[in-house]
């Protein structure tokens, strides 16, 4: 790496070190905190000013955000708290040990504290979790140059200023004006007479995929966020948006892989927290496999009598598996992009099983060929041809209706992947192909 | 569906319709005409004006889109394509069939021709394929002031104004200055003097996943593209990043479950599409089992001595496919997000070993005494447990170095997920089973 920073301070070249944090991007500057030492990158952050500082915090991760916190004294923590944005504030506050958080508040001014307290209260997924309230707000009776001169007196603060919002008395949201319509407008323009009013907004409680959803769909750089009574209470920037939207998706690929999820980047996630992640689904699904095991145990007889019948069970298990993974993973990704709802499942569940149809009648083909082919009987042929059509019918079916009934009962639907649908289908898939074995080859 | 488009249409409401299209927001307009047929949707499109129907027909769908183009006039479509923006432009064109390409392309006006014809050289992943060119410039010399009358002479047809490129005589990218920062600056100041140039740019061959790892890093909202010579040549702007984001998850999750990736929202694929899709990975995979099933069936003899162990074989082939997808998937999902490169091999390796040895630990002591208890020998317990301790150790191993691997030969890691590592680690781990099974049982 690269370290500019630490190069200049083992050097012990303040007034360039000074220059150099002045110059460089807050992003930049926080990627090389973290690879400082505690005490180096205290002292390197105590040489940023207020501002600079807030911004730098907020890119750091967990681990140098608690560093620091814990060796600055309260003024500093107060100072820190209070040039971040809200949503920071809150991201900050939520990852750290509950002393911590009590040390933070204690510390913050009144006014913000209790934004931060109202907002901590939002569910997880919410749009109020990930608002922030530093959005410029306008008047219908000001003119486009007034608001101008609004944005230069307060926009410092605000985390877009491209984007603003125009409110009544009662905070009720009326309408939105970019700045690139002022811009363009004359500047004795009204903005009540300019504004749009046609709004896309979301709501607090609202769920973030939905808010990931609006973003897609309508290319815009900030969402209002209204409550109940329709007042504006935050924005959520779309480039909040867009580390959101990784961390859903990232957060889908753990659980739909049987992991626990995890904030932390892998190569900096301890062994001991890799293997919590990812223990207790492996137990459980482990566990469940022998109930598939117990199935085969009592087909014994049929298995003594033809051996040659269980060369055929890693086949009918891995087929079974992906054809079931690939239908749940189309319906989970369709309803996390709010593309598939649960009312669609008549229409899913239709699709899948003509699409097993095609699919089950490619590969018994193959396979009836390739049993025949390969010196095996036709009634051999048979038996696993008709498990293997069955066992693909069958994972398409539940693959795809697993998470939607997930959905509808208010679980996450990612867990209805690939490794539940396997454990699922393979018990099932086994059982009928000894059944039907034990009918055709009359054993 | 609540479509206000439709109703009016059918009622005959030409003024009101007309009023109604003014109003709603482009990705609304494009969302209802999607639901119209095929020759109401061309008679609203053609209502609309020349602007508005180009930011509608950018929000279409693949399928609406080629309806239009084969409905309207030559100079209609010469008049749409002048209308999109370049990278939307590319885009269409990339989706139509060739002899529509050939007609849309003799249409667009000269000038734009050639840029789109150089756009569409760019590869499919790299950056220059998502940018686009209408972004403003501005010169060094010029003041606060005239940066502010040159956007407003040219911003309406800018993809975004908030962010200015400040670019020498030979188009050399100079620096940047953000209408926020114009804003809150005196007017009569120099953009050479406030511009900054400690900038973040991305080049026209970069690959989109470095690009999108930049959007997360510095939340900018566009971010300015240099050629090899470090002439600005385009932007890709942060609501493209979304999208591209999105559709860069979603590839990922269907290729790693085993499909072809398809741009098409599930509920609007066909049948056949979607069974395209699908079927070569479900034989390839299919067949590749067969060899496992191989395996099992060189061992019949000791089949035929201790049927009881067949009964572990579906728990160790799914402990084996979900430890392994567990590694491939977050090692997969790392270098998707620039988290981990290929020179972390060894770290990595290193790191899902120990993880391995610490949940086949677990997995082991439980699975033992399962057996134990249930009333299997102890010599039958130690056989499935030294196989089990093996397989998880192997799937972790092969799961996290074949992604890798994939990525330094130039291919997609993303294959390298759950179906491919289950097939290799299942033969494997049933060949040490049979083999461990032969040697402590003496069979």
């Amino acid at each position: 790496m690269n370290n500019k920073i630490i190069a200049l301070y083992e050097a012990h070249d303040v007034k360039a070190l000074a220059e150099l944090l002045g110059r460089m991007n807050v992003a930049d500057i926080a990627e090389q905190l973290t690879e400082l030492n505690e005490q180096v990158a205290v002292k390197v952050f105590r040489m940023l000013g207020k501002d600079k500082a807030a911004e730098v915090f907020a890119h750091l991760d967990r681990d140098t955000r608690r560093q620091i916190i814990r060796s600055i004294t309260d003024a500093e923590v107060g100072a820190l708290m209070d040039g971040l944005f809200v949503d920071d504030a809150v991201d900050v506050i939520e990852e750290m040990p509950a002393g911590v958080v009590t040390r933070i508040l204690a510390n913050v001014p009144a006014g913000k504290r209790e934004t931060i307290n109202q907002f901590l209260q939002y569910p997880d997924d919410s749009v109020g979790s990930i608002m922030t309230i530093e959005f410029v707000e306008l008047k219908t009776e000001m003119t486009v140059r007034e608001a101008f001169a609004h944005i230069r007196e307060t926009g410092v603060d605000k985390e877009t200023i491209y984007t603003c919002y125009v409110i009544a008395e009662d905070r009720r949201l009326l309408g939105i004006v970019t700045v690139r319509a002022m811009l363009l407008a004359d500047f004795d323009a009204k903005i009540g007479d300019m504004m749009e009013t046609d709004m896309i907004f979301a709501h607090t409680l609202e769920d973030q995929e939905s808010l990931m959803a609006k973003f897609r769909k309508y290319d815009f750089i900030a969402l209002p966020v209204v409550d109940e009574e329709d007042r504006l209470v935050g924005i959520v920037t779309v480039d909040d948006a867009f580390d959101v939207q990784e961390e859903e998706a990232t957060e889908d690929f753990e659980i739909m892989a049987a992991m626990s999820p995890s904030e932390t980047p892998y190569l900096k996630t301890s062994v001991f927290r890799l293997t919590k992640n990812r223990i207790l689904w492996l137990l459980l699904l482990m566990l469940s496999a022998t109930a598939t095991g117990a199935i085969i145990a009592g087909f014994e007889d049929a298995l003594a009598a033809v051996p040659a019948l269980v060369a055929f069970i890693p086949m009918l298990m891995d087929t079974g598996g992906n054809a079931g993974s690939q239908s749940s993973t189309l319906i989970i990704r369709g309803m996390a992009l709010e593309e598939i709802a649960p009312r669609d499942a008549g229409r899913v569940l239709w699709k899948e099983i003509r699409v097993a149809v095609l699919c089950g009648a490619v590969l018994v083909v193959v396979n009836y060929l390739r049993i025949v082919i390969t010196g095996g009987t036709q009634l051999m042929a048979l038996t696993v041809s008709l498990a293997l059509y069955t066992t693909v019918v069958l994972a398409k079916m539940v693959g795809c209706l697993l998470p939607i009934v997930a959905k509808r009962l208010g679980a996450d639907p990612a867990v209805m992947a690939s490794p539940v649908i396997t454990t699922i289908v393979d018990a099932a898939s086994l059982a009928f192909y000894f059944l039907l074995a034990s009918a055709i080859l009359h054993i």
